[in-house]
């Protein structure tokens, strides 16, 4: 197969993180003879520094041109504290998801059974924990409209959604269910929210057109709880952005590992991967940030366009050095392996 | 001294639980010599059956007359599921709370070191757990415009801050940071929210009036994460109303007993205190309900008016029960004891 991959290393970690993912697609290619371009853009930070936007037009052009993307890493400290700056990465990445369409983003939260100890929940809770979550990703309040009065005294975010926003990525979280465990959990703030009562209202709906998919309610404050007490129950979650954003970072974090973890962004036209973890600066240069949530979301990539065989070869690898103790010190403080290191071991096993 | 107490027992669990408190309050009386009058009143699903009103007035009035209000719970699930329900039991509690002006609520969460075993978390990380979330409850999303387009496909809610509605709680909160660890968390989004940067904006300006206090950022993605990573680094956590929701909820289970846990919401003229948790209606009427959070929640009544001694007697009969094994199954389910025997045991040990 012929793809045109964009490579968007960005800030802090993510040209380290995404170098490896590349030589793993490099050795798919090899191994399974395909042919795949990649065109490498500016984002972020970075790009705010070299071209005074988190998103320059080229990157946007490129990435539109291509048949998917993958994504480093986005943010820099410098950015996050003043409030009145008028530039921030982050609107690149929002710009990004806005223009390529990805209205859906897809986390699988999993725990690796060789890596249950460190999970900062206890094991018998963590145990068995499989579930993947549809956030909208392109609506509501990060994209309602924002106003700010004269004065500097009142501000206002809008929190907006359509039908049409709420279906195409509820049939999606359905689909998902009926390949997996027949469990949907729609997680909301229907009890107060209008624009909940609406996703409420088209989930149910749509809902019958998968009769076969048990459809379930949570408001979002009993989701943050059910996460920690008991996130075995869940197979498929399906929200807005905002509950989405919160909620997905704190399933991240349950398993232990979350240098561990990909994700898809995916719309009508373009799909997006990139790892779960942010830029995490202080460890820019130093060899040390995990490659393998970067690696696992080219498997994602692969899995998308249909390579199942060669997405499954590249989470053998993963899962070797992971048997083997091949793998940075976040997972294991006894395990000095660099970044690269385990970006080279897991490449040579595909 | 004399207090007038407005008990409002709502739903589900909460008419057992106040039961309770009130028995701990009469033994407060009794002991230090204070004449507490007691006038209760319809409030929630209950509210809604027998006056076609989550809040009717005659609850309001009466909870503006007082000194103070205790709280039971609110909710029935046969409301939760229809979208279309046109009263809901929530509309009483928020419209409580809006009429009052309890701009603050304030819950304090803390592992108790007997029952740590309880935790959802590992020992090492939830031990030295102690802080307490300062969440605004009377704006933003949950107050702001709500609208439905004519055919009920466009939904949308408005998040609205004021520099007035932050300053009066950041004042609270930073005053409270002072009289504890001297470090507060500003819990936000001002990556991608306008209101959030308001918020940093005023926060930061109030904290040149605080020196003495640490003032940190953190985004709300971050925070879910952290809560759950390293609980004890919080002291006095800062947030808007949805975030407050969402992240006090999570805190909440992290010490394994949300049935201990107590909130107290104020305001410049009225204060109310309830327990965290909710109606629990599959609890009702078995006396299996734990009634400390409710006992916990008349002590912070007690404090509020300055009534440290007769706060600290509730407190040290809650320790003794928990010491004794008097409690009920959902905190050891080896005892048997029941909501009313916990509470008298309590009561008795004043
Ligand atoms: C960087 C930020 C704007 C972004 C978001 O809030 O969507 C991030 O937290 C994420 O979840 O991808
Ligand atoms: C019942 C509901 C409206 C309420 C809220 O969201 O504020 C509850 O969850 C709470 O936290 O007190």
């Amino acid at each position: 197969m012929n793809l045109n991959i964009a490579l968007l290393p960005g800030d802090g970690v993510g040209p380290e993180v995404l170098a490896q993912a590349v030589k793993c697609l490099q050795a798919v290619e090899e191994t399974f003879n395909h042919n795949f371009i990649y065109r490498e853009a500016l984002v972020g930070a970075i790009a705010i520094d070299k071209k005074g936007s988190p998103l320059p037009d080229k990157t946007l052009q490129l990435c539109k041109d291509a048949d998917a993307v993958l994504f480093g890493a986005i943010g820099d400290p410098k950015y996050d504290i003043d409030p009145n700056a008028k530039v921030r990465p982050e609107q690149g990445l929002l710009k990004l998801r806005k223009e390529l369409g990805l209205f859906t983003n897809i986390r699988p939260v999993k725990v690796f059974p060789t890596l249950i100890e460190n999970s900062p929940l206890k094991k018998e809770i963590i145990s068995g924990t499989d579930f993947t979550i549809y956030r909208e990703l392109t609506g509501g309040i990060y994209f309602g409209e924002k106003k700010l009065n004269e004065k500097g005294t009142v501000a206002s975010d809008l929190c907006e959604y359509s039908e049409k926003e709420i279906s195409r990525i509820a049939h999606l979280a359905f689909k998902a269910a009926k390949n997996r465990r027949n469990k949907l959990t729609l997680v909301d703030k229907a009890n107060v929210l209008e624009s909940s009562r609406l996703w409420r209202k088209v989930v149910t709906k749509i809902g019958e057109s998968y009769p076969e998919v048990n459809l379930e309610y949570l408001f979002v404050d009993n989701a943050a709880m059910q996460i920690i007490l008991n996130p075995s129950q869940f197979d498929v979650i399906l929200t807005e952005n905002m509950f989405g954003d919160i909620i997905s970072d704190e399933g991240s974090v349950i398993g232990g590992s979350i240098g561990l973890l990909a994700s898809a962004s995916v719309g009508d036209d373009n799909a997006m991967f990139e790892p779960i973890h942010g830029s995490y600066s202080q460890a820019k240069g130093k060899d040390i940030a995990n490659p393998i949530a970067s690696i696992l979301s080219a498997a994602m990539l692969l899995e998308h366009f249909g390579l199942f065989e060669e997405a499954m070869a590249v989470r053998e690898a993963v899962d070797k050095s992971l048997e083997k103790g091949i793998m940075t010190p976040d997972l294991d403080a006894k395990s000095q392996y660099g970044t690269n290191q385990v970006g080279d071991f897991i490449a040579d096993n595909i």
